[in-house]
């Protein structure tokens, strides 16, 4: 049995509580919180620990799954769990990528622990089919499309508009433009051409719609380099119709062969998710496992998706995979 | 530079030879063929030798790709020639890989080299998406589907079929099944639900169309449990508009998570292929470099697209990848 630890215990949390239920060779050693342990209630009455408790842990953990932001508590947690664990994290601030792995790398090889960072869907599950497509088709281009889904960030940037008392935003792929990159077209897209923005918005009483849809549709970096629609709605239908947390997206290579390149290629990933956190958490146990497996086998420092065997990820031995799955 | 080999001078030899030039890092040592060299005309003038002339250029070529066939050629050479060799071979016969497996590994773990069976897009990619898949979502159900594409071994049923002059088969998912599965439904498929064939057929002069019709359609094991189209064309026809070799598929995966399992979640890779030899010999080339790689750094013996941790197929280093793709 492999000894899992959730460290962070908001969506993503629960989301790695749930898959370990999937994952017969896993068991959920403790969940380690920044709250007073006594008033966190889990959903499997797991045994809830504060965070400063993991230090005496080392024992009873193999596997550390680090489920907090990228934003401020991954690039130091990482690292200082890593002296003492191995760990898997999502931390997906693409542009810090290089920078957390030599920090995290630093610390992984002199503890002799396996860490895995930035896994889930992009990075990750997106980030594999990247590297896939591209190494069997060099002659071509790549196209991430992210939606339909809520975009928790634009959500929050909404939320802070004045006037606004609650917001969801969903990033939303232009059809068109998917279908011109399945042609083989190859299209050149700017960033309008690809997504639209989806705002839903709960005004507060008496302010003035007009201006809180202006300040939105131009906002730098959020909306303005999209066509943005702004709806209204009660907080009871936001409630109603825009809880849960999806999303998805599509990673599509188009490519050429032949000695010609007369023959063209079309590679294709898409996930469609009900529940964003809870598949990023599907991913990350999966890579818990490739952890505990890695660091069995003498692979120590940072890795990251590119770097696992796929056959790590699995509960099944080599032997039963080629049988089945070859 | 990765001095790669072709054993075999086919349709899949001639992609691996187009492929290689996608490959900077690659050059084309040698083509062995059952032919007369001096008959054989390569694509790019590389040079030819008899398959015979292998056992001497050890020394020369740092991977040989095998591009025979799997029910004669493949069981015999791959074993063969990683006596000597790095090989990768396109082995898909499903229900002998374990078999084959074992063949080359005992050979490959004796001579230190490392051999990757069973390497193309299904098995293959296909596969590759199979594992990763079921190990996110445990709990879930698998869907393979095939085509639009032509099936080799169909239309060479078809003209075995007496009065039949020239054929050519496409294997056709059915757009229902392929729906039901992406809506989450998860169910389950018969093999006539899940694909059709559709065949075209030039008769020989005076033949019975209705008899040829008639023995197609009720074919065990190609024919009879598919609903079935024949439709009968000059041969003229035939070769104007069925003379490529496209192919392609869908492997999706449908699964729940949630304490109560109430979110479900779509994984769907799909291939749109214009030529289905070059592009198994572009995943052929990308998994050369791996066992390149991999017999550099001690890990022989065989292996499969499960075992090959994805950067080893990519041309770029692994900092670059983290920067660029993750």
């Amino acid at each position: 049995m492999i000894r899992i630890g959730i460290f962070g215990y908001g969506n993503l949390g629960k989301g790695v509580e749930c898959a370990i239920q999937q994952n017969p060779d896993m068991i959920l050693a403790g969940v380690f919180t920044r709250r007073d342990p006594g008033e966190v209630k889990t959903l499997t009455n797991a045994p809830v620990y504060k965070i400063e408790d993991a230090v005496n842990m080392a024992n009873e953990i193999d596997v550390m799954i680090l489920c907090g932001g990228s934003a401020t508590d991954l690039p130091e947690q990482t690292p200082q769990l890593a002296k003492l664990f191995n760990v898997v994290d999502s931390f997906d601030t693409h542009a810090r990528i290089p920078e957390h792995f030599a920090n995290v790398d630093d610390v992984a090889v002199q503890s002799g622990k396996t860490a895995i960072i930035s896994v889930g869907w992009d990075p990750g599950m997106f980030s594999l089919n990247r590297l896939y497509a591209g190494a069997v088709l060099p002659e071509g281009k790549d196209y991430t499309f992210w939606g339909k889904g809520v975009s928790q960030g634009h959500s929050d940037a909404i939320r802070r508009v004045e006037g606004v008392a609650d917001a969801r935003q969903y990033t939303v792929p232009v059809q068109e433009a998917l279908d011109a990159v399945r042609s083989g077209a190859n299209p050149e897209l700017t960033t309008r051409q690809k997504h639209t923005r989806e705002c839903f918005v709960v005004a507060k009483e008496g302010a003035d719609l007009a201006k809180i849809e202006n300040e939105i549709v131009n906002m730098p970096n959020y909306f303005a380099d999209y066509d943005t629609t702004v709806t209204f709605i009660s907080q009871e239908e936001l409630d109603k119709n825009h809880k849960g947390i999806p999303h998805g997206g599509f990673v599509i290579r188009s490519g050429k062969t032949g000695i010609n390149k007369e023959n063209n290629h079309i590679i294709e990933y898409s996930l469609k998710l009900d529940s964003n956190p809870e598949f990023t958490s599907s991913v990350l146990v999966a890579y818990a496992r490739a952890a505990y497996r890695m660091n069995k086998m003498g692979m120590v420092g940072c890795k990251t998706v590119f770097d696992v065997p796929p056959a790590y990820l699995s509960a099944f031995d080599g032997a039963y995979l080629r049988k089945t799955l070859l």
